[in-house]
């Protein structure tokens, strides 16, 4: 195997990048200039010595507490529950939030032996006992696995009456067409209708 | 800018990666195992210490001359003409050519400011003068810029009359569909028809 193989082969693991474009990344890599090279590969290794986990809610941060749980204007009432770190950055370039995050890292999936102990659940209930929440937000994907996870919140905050519990609303993508629409999202688009 | 806005612009500089690709990538860098990252980060800052150009036909190899130049087996009547050194492998891995190469480095384009003078036609010439070429496979892309340099070639061929130059057929691609084809590509595939 020669060093662009073992390069291609080696981006091929990357997410979203298949052998035709790991092969095609590897030849720009072998064309480009040496420093943007020596940038990229010091970004590399660097990356994990530089971004962990925010001990509080999970998210990825270069501080701990990460900037969301340490800012002191956003609304403390208000717990957003995530699967993914990358949750919070999309959810948060929305500007459409000014809660807390909580994330889980992952879904309830059993048949990849990801059960309720795999996920982040004993550090959120202490969170909601100790903390002053008066909505969580459940903002699992839309999948089977979301779906399993949010039940399993909704079970967990039965402790909690005086909370109250909501979930992101799914139906048509804006700027989507009802042709193109699949037979679930319809389904749940017309399920979760709303006055007009 | 944080550490991960930084790896994720990096990253979004390479070729097929955008924005979103380029988070997801950056995202799963910071949960992979460090292994892997300093595996990467190693294989693309050294990538051009290993990788470079074979001084015969211009292709990339870790050796010099690359391996196709110095086969002997290959049949050294055989000339084909690539725009850029990952065609030899496209060209290589369908298994129907076992001639030689000579990597252009580009195609004519006088909008992006490049004309023969900057692609490798010099060499080509020499090769074809010193060698015993009896045919010359003009491999370069079905587009404009191709066609240009494919009809510079013929042009630069017409000193060696001995040499047959023939050109890659264009047509519907294997597998296609009829109602999906371009009109450039119909009329092509119709005025190339073949007997059957």
């Amino acid at each position: 195997m020669t060093a662009l193989d073992n390069l291609a082969k080696t981006l091929s693991r990357l997410p979203g990048v298949g052998p035709k474009s790991a092969r095609r990344i590897a030849f720009s890599l072998i064309k480009t200039q040496p420093e943007f090279n020596r940038l990229l590969a010091e970004n590399i290794a660097t990356i994990q010595e530089k971004i962990r986990p925010c001990s509080i809610c999970g998210s990825f941060s270069e501080g701990d507490p990460c900037p969301v749980c340490s800012d002191s204007t956003r609304d403390r009432s208000q717990l957003c529950i995530v699967e993914q770190a990358q949750d919070v950055i999309t959810i948060q370039s929305s500007g459409a939030y000014g809660g807390l995050f909580h994330v889980l890292g992952g879904a309830i999936n059993p048949l990849d032996g990801v059960g309720p102990e795999n996920l982040s659940f004993d550090k959120l209930m202490k969170r909601i006992d100790e903390g002053a929440f008066r909505e969580v937000i459940i903002a699992t994907n839309p999948t089977e696995e979301g779906d399993t996870t949010a039940l399993y919140i909704r079970h967990l905050l039965k402790s909690h009456p005086e909370i109250s519990l909501t979930r992101l609303a799914s139906g048509l993508p804006i700027g989507g067409d009802l042709e193109y629409a699949d037979e679930t999202t319809l389904k749940r688009s017309l399920h979760g209708r709303v006055s007009f």
